[in-house]
């Protein structure tokens, strides 16, 4: 790619990066100590915002000095990261968190001291800069692994290559979600909906079954748990151009995980759940009282001791508290068995496409 | 889909299945025993054909009876898998294992028998429905998960939708391979090379420096080892349109298994090795040499005591008899040094696709 073309976030995170490094400038010309302030993201500075329903950081921010010997590894990390996007912004480069540690792993001059040792060192003074910046990493053009695909009846354009992509037109694959979507726009769109489906199989037969067509939804897979391309991209779908979105999973634990990322992001990531995560998703199944109404105890599984002790868990979560959630939780604990989206098909191959799903949509039997 | 728009490959595998069907009919109403011949797949009936370099299934023949109590239960599980593609074909359905899975699982009337207790009773019937027919389970529209993105000058078309997709104009995403890639056609093809790349990031940063336009390559991403739709994808490239493959891995002995899977294929699979594998691919690197070359020692990482392990069960495949491998398969035991492709970056981020691989495809510096 051309250096030259910039897309407009680019410039912006660039902007941010530039104003840090001459405010650190101006006091080393002063001859003041340096040090960053990095908002602290420990548990204890994690909130749940009810009114917003998002988790977000706290007020509490750390200073991270140049000059206190129990910083100062920390804090030229800090920079070579921040100076590292910087670089991959001006060039236009893409890069993967395990790159960006190679690319910046290397032994000072006269020392035996390497910059980074593991990649876990650069991977946290990256959420540094994030937080420094108030930028997810994706708009510091650092991906996570891509995963995830797409149809549904919407163009979007790939600013990056120039290309308009009609989503309706790619076959049984789909597009492939990249690890980064800060550079899509989107074009035409003719869908009304969007559904996330947890399982590649069940995906790809309602792409097959053109049930995106049927019934004016976008179609996103997420392969298990969304990656990061995936949940930008979903949430993207539902705050620019204000599409419902309803969570499809397996009956089980893991599955509410899965939709519970995608609805707040995960406690990890609370500085960025707010840019991850959407709150108004919807989970449209399979649900606990779905295994009794469609007859699915057959074909259920019995659940582990990990499974159980994972529900009690979630339980506790904030967004779990709603009672709808509690019924389902307690039930499966009383139960003890779950059910895989797959097992839908014990009731026929078009069930999923052409009963379950409708049903659902039109009796808007949806958990919270 | 519409059941009436049948690919030719559907047509020919339930040809096959109504034969087997029809023969087993007569036998029953001559009043005789009925058996199926199925070919013995254990490792003592596999063999390494070393002219067509594939791995291939020898001559045995295993018979199971319907009347031998040993034999009934996988009789009639072989039976429902039969009938079931038999289905799916009329149908045009497609369907993954596990849901073939909850399709086929329930319990026989006024027993406590189930047809399939696991998953694994129905997988294995699969295995034998693929040898009595001498098809692979794509063609009975039954795929594994879908893995692996690709871009490049071609344009293919799905045959299912009728759309035809160029796989230069699909931006940074590309077209995911879906599990069953039977039904695409090649059409237009531009590309002279194929480039498999174990590792999302360097696939997804070569295609965005367009690596795939400046060297006319079609680049196929795998994410780590390669899900059956990319392999078959692959060996359909090769096979069918003649172009040479090149695949990138670490420098380590799993990603030497890939290699070796897209190439010959796995053991497990040898009754269908010759339809997936693609033997005349070769290894572009990371190689050991690799390592020195172009100076990466400083970012490799100890090799672990698995590796090492692994290292010595691959010098013994038939395939990396080569001097060559054994070559490089001695460096490494020696160094005990592994390098992921990532490595790569500490040259810089224009380096794997503006030197590295520029200079290996020059000099053809390939591995058999």
């Amino acid at each position: 790619m051309s250096a030259k073309k910039k897309i407009k976030y680019e410039e912006v995170s660039l902007k941010k990066i530039k104003e840090i490094g001459l405010k650190l400038l101006k006091k080393i010309e002063k001859g003041e100590g340096i040090y960053l302030e990095i908002p602290i993201r420990r548990l204890s500075n994690i909130v749940f915002d009810k009114e917003n329903k998002k988790l977000i950081l706290g007020e509490k921010i750390a200073k991270r000095y140049f000059l206190n010997v129990a910083h100062s590894k920390r804090f030229m990390q800090t920079l070579l990261v921040l100076s590292f996007c910087k670089t991959l912004l001006e060039e236009d480069e893409r890069v993967s968190l395990r790159e960006m540690f190679y690319s910046l792993k290397r032994t000072l001059p006269n020392s035996k001291e390497n910059t980074f040792d593991e990649q876990r060192e650069s991977d946290a003074a990256l959420v540094d800069v994030e937080l420094i910046l108030d930028v997810i990493r994706e708009r510091l053009n650092i991906g996570a692994d891509p995963k995830g695909n797409v149809v549904g009846n919407i163009v979007i354009k790939d600013s990056l290559f120039g290309h308009e992509i009609n989503l309706s037109k790619l076959g049984l694959g789909g597009w492939a979600i990249p690890s980064n979507v800060e550079h899509i726009e989107f074009k035409k769109v003719n869908a009304d909906k969007v559904i996330v489906i947890e399982k590649n199989a069940a995906w790809e037969r309602l792409n097959a079954h053109m049930f995106w067509k049927k019934w004016n939804a976008i179609l996103i897979g997420t392969k298990g748990q969304a990656a990061r391309g995936a949940r930008r991209f979903i949430q993207r779908l539902n705050q620019e151009l204000g599409l419902p979105v309803y969570v499809l999973t397996d009956a089980d634990p893991y599955g509410w995980y899965i939709y519970s990322v995608i609805k707040y992001g995960s406690i990890n990531l609370a500085h960025v759940s707010d840019r991850l995560g959407t709150p108004e998703a919807k989970f449209i199944g399979v649900s606990m009282t779905d295994i009794e109404r469609y007859k699915l105890q057959n074909w259920t599984i019995k659940a582990k001791e990990f499974d159980l002790k994972r529900a009690k868990e979630l339980m506790n979560y904030e967004w779990f508290k709603h009672p709808k959630w509690q019924k389902e939780i307690k039930k499966f604990l009383k139960t003890k068995r779950k059910a895989e989206i797959e097992a839908l098909a014990s009731k026929g191959l078009k069930f999923l496409s052409e009963k379950y799903l409708p049903q659902k949509l039109k009796e808007e039997d949806f958990l919270p």
